[in-house]
């Protein structure tokens, strides 16, 4: 019987943070990490086998070297069973390992969808994260011209880019009034769905799909409205689901959406036994509810927490609830988003104020390469507090949107952000007079005290 | 004789941000902004009139549409006198104008350099933010090859960079051992003059400028070793001084480096009379000494605090101090800093931890466009607080210099940064498993413990 100190179980990215956070705080202790398969993709990576890189091999996460090189063991394995009572685990085959403490990340999986008609024909397409699949799909899609995503949320609007950049003449049907309307407000939706247009990207919103139809082969999709699409694939986008069966099945609790529950510190409630990642029940930051969102990188920050804190809790958590941060980028644009959004701060009841301002990612606005840059935040009004923020622009919108997110996280008081001091740079930024995030507060802070 | 409400001497970037802030802030109030000139460069974009921009012509800061839409008047002249005893400022010609509150936005001028033997030889130059000077440099610059920038602060190295791209053949001199030394530890001032020496500019570093030689034309830069350096033109950027010989004339106390003197919300000791920007005093932010430190976002800042609370205290400045926050960029690569350098730390006392990851700011790394991108935390060991942050990468630096700086005026544990969420996505961010600034914190809690 193999004798382990901290177990992981699942070889994704959260995985990878788990073990590495471990390892840097408990250096003595032996770490191992349990994959399904030989080669990991990497989650975000993934629409982009489809365009910008030449397949799945440019996407393999680079764990080995850094792996051995720490010291962490991984093996490629399956689990069988858990067994809680005496920490152990057996893998299918029969090995057996203990563990001090296990963790279980075992991310998510595209949803079955069961009750969409059509929905097993040949060249229906979901996205899971597994090679074999993907670069099946990707052979299969390469003859086919017309591809139809349903789901218009980031996933599908980052693969129906890379399509597009393939030659593939793509539809976007998505059920919401616009696509991203999950991550922003319309200020926002309105600008990626332009660039879309001019991409020839075809946008179904405010519809949703009723059947998929083809005699073994799809070749049509039927809306509500009784309208069709006529294309040769279909990709379902249409979110994840927890991959928890193994845990629910060993005693481990989960949530009605089936997230396994957690605490503060990613443990559940079965001794000895955490859980990080998507699998793992999230609460909202801002709302306290329970929340279905799925990012990597929220992922790696739960796998940071639950590493850091594996034998011993000692680094505090200091930021308690999960928000989203994402960014999306769409033909050269970028889009980012942390936290509500003024359509779900209303809609959750929050009275708030919004501030807005579009300038240029450069100074003067004339150097090569500018692009337009806006900035939206989102203001508790009597507290002043920030509780979401959106932004727009050029390549720097990803941090631009994690300096947003740390505002957020901060629980920032509009204020602090009008008189922050930034660094700017021609090249880098929008001008000091003139820098968005600043400007934004300043609206929200005129109109707080109307 | 006019009267005004608010009457802000100087029209660059500073009079600007505190113009609008305090028109946001108080509408009722009559504002107005003198300036000397009728088109005003904008400050930071001067380097790029030698290169990337059609000349300075590209480079005119657009307030006027903006002031006239905010009621904002102005009006070009220069100040005689001040006569702070009835609130009054008369101007070259002999109009008078009455304020309530006057601000002093007057900011710097090239240093005059009397010391060095030749300065006033033909061809050479400083960098002032005179449109006129400019253009006739310019002009200049365009029939001569050999060009030698005394002085590798940013500056030079923006004006050697752009220089390069329009055919000249460049040496920078700088006295401190590596170019850019004030703002950079060794692990970026070396990656920075890699990329230069790959441009083909010539550095000369840890020796300075004795005299320049020439019969009416410079021709020779002679070095403290006795060595020559043949050119056609220099030069001198070797800092600013403050502009504030008018004030200091009309009884506006000065410091011993002629910055005025201010308290925390950028009022003078004169009553009714505040200034901001270069010319203003400033302490920093970490070691609370007085810092001669100029720059654009900085100065904004400045203003936006005085004209938030210009007729009446009420935004609370929540960062008190200044931090120097910056980014530049060479040759499409990217240098950020925020705070104290390691080496600034230790010389000032402090004692530090510093974490250092070097990672890929795109993910998978294959995805092109992808740049190395390098974090550094400077943290001070025993309160884990992070006071110092660098950073190397592509166009996205700017902004992720400016989550270091937020994360160091919030005066922000190390802890923080480790457990923080992020938001990655492949085409705009490093990976959420590598992203450098949270595993240079990572490496700094680990040597913390040590």
């Amino acid at each position: 019987m193999l004798k382990t100190d901290g177990l992981i179980i699942g070889g994704s990215a959260v995985g990878l943070a788990t073990a590495v956070s471990a390892k840097n705080r408990f250096p003595d202790k032996k770490i191992m990490v349990l994959r399904k398969e030989e080669k990991v993709m990497v989650p975000c990576g993934i629409p982009y086998i489809f365009g910008s890189l030449e397949g799945s091999d440019q996407n393999i996460m680079p764990t080995d070297a850094k792996f051995k090189s720490m010291d962490i063991d991984f093996k490629v394995a399956e689990v069988e069973s858990i067994d809680s009572d005496n920490q152990k685990v057996t893998l299918k085959g029969g090995e057996e390992l203990t563990y001090e403490k296990l963790v279980i990340a075992t991310g998510s999986l595209p949803k079955r969808l069961s009750w969409l008609k059509g929905r097993d024909l040949d060249s229906v397409f979901t996205i899971p994260k597994r090679k074999d699949y993907l670069d099946d799909m990707h052979k299969q899609l390469a003859d086919k011209r017309k591809v139809t995503i349903i789901g218009g949320g980031f996933i599908g609007v980052e693969v129906a880019d890379e399509l597009t950049k393939t030659n593939h003449e793509v539809t976007i049907v998505e059920k919401l009034p616009h696509i991203l309307e999950a991550a922003f407000d319309e200020e926002f939706t309105g600008k990626a769905e332009e660039i879309m247009h001019e991409q020839g990207i075809k946008l179904k919103t405010g519809i949703g799909v009723t059947e998929l139809t083809g005699n073994g082969k799809v070749d049509k999709v039927i809306l509500e409205d009784g309208s069709e699409i006529e294309t040769d694939a279909v990709i379902l986008s249409m979110g994840y689901t927890p991959n928890s069966e193994l845990a629910s099945q060993w005693g481990i609790p989960v949530n009605s959406n089936g997230f396994i529950k957690v605490d503060e510190y990613m443990r559940t409630p079965v001794k000895n036994i955490l859980a990080v990642g998507d699998c793992a029940e999230k609460h909202d930051f801002v709302t306290r509810k329970v929340t279905n969102m799925m990012l990597a990188s929220t992922a790696c920050a739960e796998g940071r927490i639950a590493g850091m804190n594996l034998f011993k809790l000692n680094a505090i958590k200091t930021f308690s609830g999960t928000i989203s941060i994402y960014s999306t980028s769409i033909n050269g644009s970028a889009f980012g988003t942390a936290g509500l959004t003024e359509a779900a701060a209303k809609a959750e009841g929050f009275e708030v104020v919004s501030g807005y301002f579009e300038g240029v990612d450069r100074h003067p606005g004339k150097l090569p390469g500018s692009h337009k840059q806006a900035v939206k935040l989102i203001v508790a009004r009597e507290s002043g507090v920030v509780i979401g923020g959106e932004a727009f622009g050029g390549p720097s919108v990803g941090e631009l949107t994690n300096l947003l997110g740390f505002i957020i996280q901060s629980r920032t008081h509009v204020s602090t952000i009008q008189t922050a001091q930034i660094g700017t740079q021609p090249m880098l930024t929008a001008s000091p007079a003139a820098y968005p995030l600043i400007n934004a507060a300043n609206q929200a802070a005129v109109k707080m005290r109307k």
